[in-house]
Formats: C-alpha cells, structure tokens, sequence
C-alpha cells in the first residue's frame, strides 16, 4: 500500500480541554509498530463512556486526546481497559501529532474519532464483511454491555420475570437480551417516565418510576412479582440502584447482574441476610464478551435478524457536526448517534 | 404399634430460659398429626444454631423450648427455616407438653434433644439403612451447609485456589468440599492460630492469621495469590470477614460464597467497582441441598469414602450430660458432640 511505512494526514475531532466542543483539525497518524494496524474509520457512535472521560469529572484528564471507541472500519475493543493509559501498548508511545508536533494522547486504546487510527491487533475483531458497518458500530461498546449482561451473565430462563434499572442504551440492550431470551415479564425502572414509551419497542411490559412511591423501590417490585424477580440487571452507574437491583430479586435462585460504573465514593452496602437465601450478585464488564472471538457471532445475531440493533439508532451525523452527537447524548435525545466519517 | 394415637411420656432437654442449662426432665409427646410424624430419637448432635437460638442474644426468646436439629433417628430438616416459630406448621399448635402441663415449643420443626419428637413429613429424609446415624447426624445441619457451599455453589474446579473464611465445623467442611474437589492450594483463615493444626487433615495448605497483619486480609491474600484466589468460602458470620471473602477473589471468574449469618445491625459494605470485573456473590442455605431428596445422596458419599466425617466428630456424651456439648461448643474445644440418647 502507498502508505505503508508512512504517516498519514488526516481530520480527527481532537480533545483539548475536558468538556470543551472537540476540534476537527488535520493531525499525522504515525505507521502502525509490531503488532499494531493502522485502520480507516467509516463509522463510528458516540458511547457514554467517552463523554464520561471526555468531561473528566472525578477522572484523571488526560489531554488533548482523541476519543471514540464504537467504531466500525472493523470492530475495535480492548478487554484490560486502562481509562488512564493515553498511549500504545507496544511502546508506551503516541501515535497521533496535532499542530505544532503537539502529541495527541488515545483513548482505550482505539481514538475512533479520527479518519484514521492505529490500534493493536488484539483490539481489532473480524466480522462478517456483508454486515453494515454503520449499524454493527454500536456493538462495539454499550449495546454488547447491556445485551451480554443478560444473555451471559443473568441467563434469563425462557418465560421468567426480568427488572432492568436505567433505560438508556446500555439499559435498553439489557432488556433487548431478556426480550431475546423469552422473558415473560420485564419491569423497566427509570426515574424519567418518558422513557417507558420507548422501553416498549424492547419488549418493557411494566414500568416502575421510583419517585412515584414513598417506599424503596425493591419494596414495590416485591410487591408486584409475589416475592421479587427473577432477574435483575442494573444499568444505571447508581450506588442506590444497585443496592435496589439486588434486593428486589427473589430469593432461592434471584440473580443480580450490576453493568453500571460507579462513581469513586460509592459504595454498595446491604443486609448480608439478603444472601443468605440463596441470592447471586454478578458484575460484568462488556458483557462478559471476549471481543476478538465473540463480536463476530453478536454480529450475526443482528444478520440473522434476531438482535435488533436498528431501533438503538437514533440519530447519524456527519464527522464535521461530531459536537450535536454529544449534545444528543448529553440531552437524553439519543440512544445512539451515528457519526459518518465520510461525508 | 402400640403408642399410635397416644402420647408418649419421654424424657426431654427443656430449655426453660435464655442461656441456662437445660433441663432433662419428663414431657408428653401427643401423636402426630396428619402429615406429621412422631420419631424416635436415636443420635442428635450440637450444632452452633442451637446454641445461638439458645443464648437468644438479639432474637426473638422463644421459651420454653426443646432444641436440637441435627438428629439421626431418621435425619430431619426444614427447607424454609423459620426460627421464630415455635409450633407446628399444619395446626399451629405444640406437641410437647412439660410439667404442669406447661407447653413446650418446638425448634426449627424438629427438637431432637428428646427421646420421642414429632416432625413434618417434609422434614424427614430416608437414608441407606447400613448409614451409622452416630456419624451421619451431623450432616443434618453445619456439615451439609459447608460442604454444599464449596461443591454446590462455589464449584471449584480442580487445581484451583480456594480461601476458607472461619475453620470452625462449618469453616472445615467447606474446607474438606475444596479437598475433595482437587483443589491445589487451600488457604484457611482464623483469628485463632491454633485451629491451623486441626485444618491440616481438611485439606488446608496455608493459614492466614488477619491478626498478623496490618493491612486487609484481602489484601494479604491478592498478594499471596498473585491476584487473589478462584474461590472463597465465608463461615464466619462476621460482616468484615465477608467482605474480605468477596474483595479477595481473583478478577474475571473469581466467586466468594457467604455462608454465615450476621447480626441484625451488620453491612456487607463494598465498593460497586469491585463486581465490575466479573466477580460473583452468592449466598447459600443449608449448601444449597434439597434436604429430604439430596440427603440421602451426601450419606452415600460418607458410605462410598469420599466424604471424611469422623474427623467431624470430636466428643460424643449420654443425654443426660447434654449441657457438657453446650459447655464444649462454647469454649470451641469441640466441633461436633455426639449427644447418645439411648445411654
């Protein structure tokens, strides 16, 4: 290729400061070292994940950075993922230079927001080449989170009762598994009710707003499932949530499933008789998928029709109006906001 | 038979207060009622609920009352426990009656520190006729809730690294689930240093006294382990030590399994991040076994060699020195006291 061995110039939506509108300005991205591929990105979708590191609130900023890690020119993840790390792997060196020969620090070891990126090979994953890429990108992150937190780890049995707290994309993908797996009854839990309407189109047969009640909200899903659910997965980052996701599942055989973040401070506290009768409390990070070998198989769930990833995009941008994808997200707009690279 | 409709006057263990000595003295048994049945008690041995329930420090006091649950006449238990109550599930009403014609209330549906009791026929599990009750008694209760918590729950596969929180009964039957699950490396913790000798013959490969230390147990054990061990077994009822027993397992499949029970006021405390990388909780009752259809299974396993029980078993007294078991448990000089009710 004319470009092997070479840097290539190109647009990339670099991040100065925390929480300032990126910049799409022309950096060099240096040839790929040993292990390593230099992609072209064709699409990419905005997860929260980067607007979290992207604010830098609580984090360590790291910056000017160039974020992006839901990207298809190939599928692209990192399975130890160090939020920290702002360089490769390989070499602990950058591949990215702004003007003025000013490094530009990676993000997840991917930084999708650039026409053109290097990653190393354990990052890329190959899938089927019919699969649109501008569909398939958003499984790169929280749609395989959400989705594999119930097909993997809560394994849902066919006609049970399922709880998913938090109803944005990550949230809605949980419930996108339980719908997929046979779930009877699923309980969407939201303190926005606007999202219920939503959540249908996944399969929420219920919705339970917390501030509608003056009782702990497991209080009330007890209540209405005769002894609590039989699966809960919490997608909300929320101390409280989690707390509330556990404590509303049934006894003898209920198992919670925790995706969120949580910030520093927090801390998940309950009564250890909550376990005691035969109770399950899991996490999970990208769904428990290994994203080189499983990515590809989610990928054909959605060519054989069975995911429907359709209804998580929302909305798609040009690379040039990159900044409205964050707005949408900020807002609660979006579930998923597309960002075409090429035009 | 001779006795069928009629009471049976048995001499009995009467616990007539909190904490005191009990008292063998005369009590009417009345016939069992439908779905009951009234039984003959051959061997009982002393487990630490008994005297838990016995010092009534924090529960309900329910006197006076016959204690007793982990018997051999034939073995008894009670899936869904209820400590609370005193009587009988199918009328509410009591069997035994003391002096004066004083009821006395049952214990965990058996009461088997009497000659004659009466249990539902749900608390009643058949077993191989050749099983010595003197040995399998005590898989009624502690036993049975250890070993089921490492091979029902945590399942260690073979040549992992399991932890064992508390080396009491409970504790060393975890313990001997490790052995005889092949685990290679079997980590025991215990503020006594003294209980490391006895966890020797269970299978225990190293002893970690959190005393020694001035740093989390946890994390002495990550450090030991080269990021912490493949599974962990709580018997201690102490809140710290569950928590430790969750914070020390390895990232990405590690399992703690809680198995104490705490006091009313405790908190398992964490942070939520600490699940994020694929770490599992469990809480587990009575090992997770179905008493009157698994029971029968764990006796074979005793019969077959596999299951070392005698090393269980360290005292052995006539009823009428029932209280030296209780003097014996507290003192923690014994792990289980045979209490023969025919000598």
């Amino acid at each position: 290729m004319a470009t092997a061995g070479k840097v290539i110039k190109c647009k990339a939506a670099v991040a100065w400061e925390a929480g300032k509108p990126l910049s799409i300005e022309e950096v060099e991205v240096a040839p790929p070292q040993a292990m390593e591929v230099r992609l072209k990105i064709l699409y990419t979708a905005l997860c929260h994940t980067d607007v979290y590191f992207w604010e830098a609130k609580g984090q360590t900023p790291v910056f000017p950075r160039i974020f992006g890690h839901e990207a298809g020119g190939n599928l692209c993840d990192l399975l130890r993922i160090n939020t920290d790390r702002g360089a490769m792997i390989s070499d602990g060196q950058i591949r990215f230079t702004a003007r003025g020969g000013q490094p530009v620090y990676h993000f997840l070891g991917t930084s999708t927001f650039s026409e053109y990126t290097v990653v190393h090979v354990g990052c890329v994953a190959k899938i089927n080449t019919a699969a649109p890429l501008d569909k398939v990108c958003v499984l790169s992150c929280g749609i395989s989170t959400g989705f594999g937190a119930t097909v993997n780890v809560a394994k849902p049995p066919k006609g049970c009762t399922v709880a998913i707290f938090g109803l944005g994309a990550v949230g809605l993908a949980a419930m996108e598994g339980a719908r997929i797996s046979g779930a009877s009854r699923i309980i969407g839990v939201d303190l926005n009710p606007a999202k219920f309407e939503q959540a249908k189109k996944f399969g929420c047969t219920d919705f339970v707003n917390p501030k509608d009640y003056d009782k702990p909200v497991q209080e009330v899903i007890i209540e209405m499932t005769n002894g609590g659910v039989d699966r809960s997965v919490e997608c909300t980052g929320n101390a409280a949530a989690m707390i509330s996701a556990f404590e509303c599942v049934h006894d003898g055989w209920g198992v919670a499933v925790l995706v969120g973040v949580a910030g520093k401070d927090a801390a998940f506290k309950t009564h250890p008789t909550n376990f005691l009768n035969e109770r399950t409390l899991k996490g999970t990070f990208f769904g428990n998928y290994k994203p080189r070998t499983d990515l590809p198989n989610v990928v054909e769930m959605y060519m054989n029709k069975e995911l429907e990833l359709d209804k998580f995009i929302t909305h798609s941008v040009p690379f040039s109006e990159i900044n409205t994808a964050f707005d949408l997200m900020l807002s609660g707009e979006s579930l998923r906001c597309i960002i075409r690279m090429e035009d």
